[in-house]
C-alpha cells in the first residue's frame, strides 16, 4: 500500500470524529475558527500513527480512533496558538485563524480544540474500553502537551540568544514536535493493548521519526517551493529561528560568517534569505540536517523488528521513510 | 468554622500541589509567567468546593486534592487568557501575565496550566484511585473548559448585539463561570465515592453558586471599590460588557435611557461609569441582580439536604452565603 493510500485509510473516520467532536460547539465563529485548519487539509500522519500503532500490536483500528482525532485535535490546537506567537498569516495555503477571527477568537479556538481533544479521549471509555488504558492513553498526550508549551516557549527564547548547541536544539524539538508524535503512537499502543514492550518501542519508534520530522521541516523550510510549503521558502530564517542548519553552520563556520548569519537572524526579514542558505551549503549544514533525520528513520525502523510482521507494521516502516520524502 | 477557616484548611495543601505540578516547568520564564497569578493570590473557592464536596460524600480531603488543583489551574488559565482577550491590565491587583510577559509568553503560560490540569488530575491514578472514578472526574472537568470557552465566545459577541435576553445571559455564564464550579463539586463528589444522587445534588449546588458567582461579579463590579476588586469599578460598563444589570435594564428601561446605555457601553471608556450606575438604580436593576443571586444561593443550600449533617455540609452551607459576602 502506498503512503498516500495508508493515510487515505484513516483519513474520513478521523475527520468524522473530529466533526462529530466540533459539531456542537457554539457560538457559529468559533465553531467556524475552530473548524478552519481541518478544511483547509492536513496530512493526518499523527492519526494514522495512532491508529496503524493500536492494530501493530493486534488492537483493531476501532479502539484508537478517538485518540488518533485527539492527537490532531492538539497538533492543531497548537498550530493555531503559534501562528499567533510567530505572527504566521499563512498556514495550509490558506490565511491563519487569527488573520480571519482576529487574535481573541484564534486564541479561544485553540482552547476549544485543546479541551475537546480529551473529551474525545474520555468518550473512548463509554465505547467499552477499559478505564485503566484509558487513563494510560491520556496520560502520554497529558505528558505531550505540557511538552508543546515548553518546546515553544524554547523555540521562543532560542532566537534571542547567540548560540544554541545541538543537544539543546534536540531538547527543544523533542518538546515542540516529537513529544506528540511519540504521544500519537504510545496511546495507539496502549488502547490497541500492546504490551509493556511494544508499547515502549513504538513511543520510541514515534520519539525518532518525530525528531526525523522538526529536522525534516528545517530542511524543506530552504530547500521546497512556496507553493508546496504554504508559506514563502526561508520563513525560518526571516523569523530568526534556531533551526537545525543555523545550529550547525554557527558552531562550525569562520568568524566572518557566523557573524554574518547571526545579523541576517537578528533582521527578521526575508532581504537575506538566499545568503543565509548560501552559507548553509559552504559548511555542509543542509546535507548534515538530512543526514541526521535519515539516521533517526533507521534507528525508528530498526525497533519495529520486535513487532509481528503485519501489513500495519509495514505502513509504520513506509510512514517513517515518508517523514524524509515528503516535500511539505 | 467561618469561611476565612475553611479556605485556609485547604489553601496550603492546594497550594502545594499546584507548585509541585508547575516545578518542572522549563524555561523559567514560562515557568514564572505561570505561576505569576498563583503568586499574586487568590480565594481558591474552586478547590474548597472539591475537597469539601469529596468530604460531604463520606470520602477524604485526599481523594481529591488533585482534581481541586486542577480545578484552580483550570480557572487561572481562562483568567491569563481572558486577560489578553479583554485587554485587562490588571488582575488581583497585580499587573496582568501579558502585560509583563508580553502575549505570546501569556498564551504559553494559559495552556501550560490547561496541560498541568489534566496531568494533575492522571496522577490521582497513580495514588491508587479507582481508573472509572478519575475518568468520571476527568469526563467533568474536560466538558466544563468546552463551556468556558464557548462562554468567553459568547460573551465576546454580546458587546456587539443591541440586546441580549437574560435567559441568553444566564446560559452564557452558565458555560463562562458556574460550568467549572459545577466541575469542582461534581468531580469531588466522583472521586469522594459519592452516590449517582448525592453528584447530581452537588453538580447542580456547584450549578446555583456558580451562576450566583458571576451575577455577584456583575454587582460587585459596580457597588464595591478599587481596593477590593484590584481593578476600577465599572470596568465591565468600560468594557461594554452585556451584564445581567444591563441585560434588565435594557429590557425595563424607557427608549431614552435605553438609547443612552448603549451609547455608553459602545463608548468602551470609562467616561460615563457613573451615569451607567445611576441608570442600573433608577431602573432597580442592581436590586435585582442580587435578589437573583440570593435566590439561585437559597436553592443551592436547600439541595444539601439530602446528604448528612457533616461539618463538610456545615461549610458548603458556609460557602453559598459566602459568595454573595465576599466583596471581591
Amino acid at each position: 500500500m502506498e503512503v498516500v493510500d495508508i493515510l487515505d485509510k484513516y483519513l474520513s473516520q478521523v475527520q468524522g470524529e473530529i466533526k462529530t467532536a466540533l459539531s456542537t460547539v457554539e457560538p457559529d465563529e468559533l465553531k467556524e475558527a475552530s473548524l478552519h485548519l481541518f478544511n483547509a487539509g492536513g496530512k493526518m500522519i499523527r492519526p494514522a500513527l495512532a491508529i496503524l500503532s493500536a492494530e501493530a500490536v493486534g488492537g483493531s483500528a476501532e479502539h484508537a480512533l478517538k485518540a488518533a482525532a485527539a492527537v490532531e485535535l492538539i497538533h492543531t490546537f497548537s498550530l493555531i496558538h503559534d501562528d499567533i506567537m510567530d505572527q504566521d498569516e499563512k498556514r495550509r495555503g490558506q490565511p491563519s485563524v487569527h488573520k480571519i477571527w482576529g487574535e481573541a477568537m484564534a486564541i479561544l479556538a485553540g482552547d476549544t480544540l485543546f479541551s475537546k481533544a480529551y473529551e474525545t479521549v474520555l468518550w473512548t471509555e463509554t465505547d467499552g474500553m477499559d478505564s485503566r488504558l484509558v487513563v494510560g492513553a491520556l496520560q502520554t498526550v497529558a505528558d505531550s502537551c505540557v511538552n508543546i508549551c515548553e518546546g515553544q516557549a524554547l523555540d521562543m527564547g532560542f532566537a534571542d540568544r547567540l548560540a544554541v548547541s545541538e543537544e539543546e536544539y534536540l531538547h527543544m524539538i523533542y518538546k515542540k514536535t516529537a513529544a506528540l508524535i511519540a504521544a500519537a503512537t504510545r496511546s495507539g499502543a496502549i488502547l490497541g493493548g500492546g504490551s509493556e514492550e511494544q508499547v515502549e518501542a513504538l513511543a520510541e519508534y514515534g520519539r525518532l521519526i518525530g525528531l526525523a520530522f522538526q529536522i525534516q521541516d528545517d530542511y524543506l523550510d530552504v530547500t521546497s517551493d512556496e507553493d508546496n510549503l504554504g508559506k514563502p521558502v526561508g520563513s525560518d530564517i526571516a523569523e530568526g529561528k534556531r533551526t537545525l542548519l543555523v545550529v550547525h553552520t554557527l558552531e562550525k563556520a569562520k568568524p566572518q560568517d557566523r557573524d554574518e548569519l547571526i545579523r541576517i537572524l537578528r533582521e527578521k526579514s526575508d532581504q537575506s534569505v538566499a545568503r543565509a542558505i548560501e552559507i548553509f551549503q559552504e559548511y555542509g549544514s543542509i546535507d548534515y540536517a538530512h543526514d541526521i533525520a535519515l539516521g533517526n528513520v533507521e534507528k525508528a525502523k530498526k525497533l519495529l523488528l520486535i513487532l509481528e510482521d503485519t501489513p500495519a507494521r509495514e505502513a509504520l516502516m513506509k510512514l517513517a521513510d515518508f517523514v524524509l520524502e515528503r516535500s511539505h
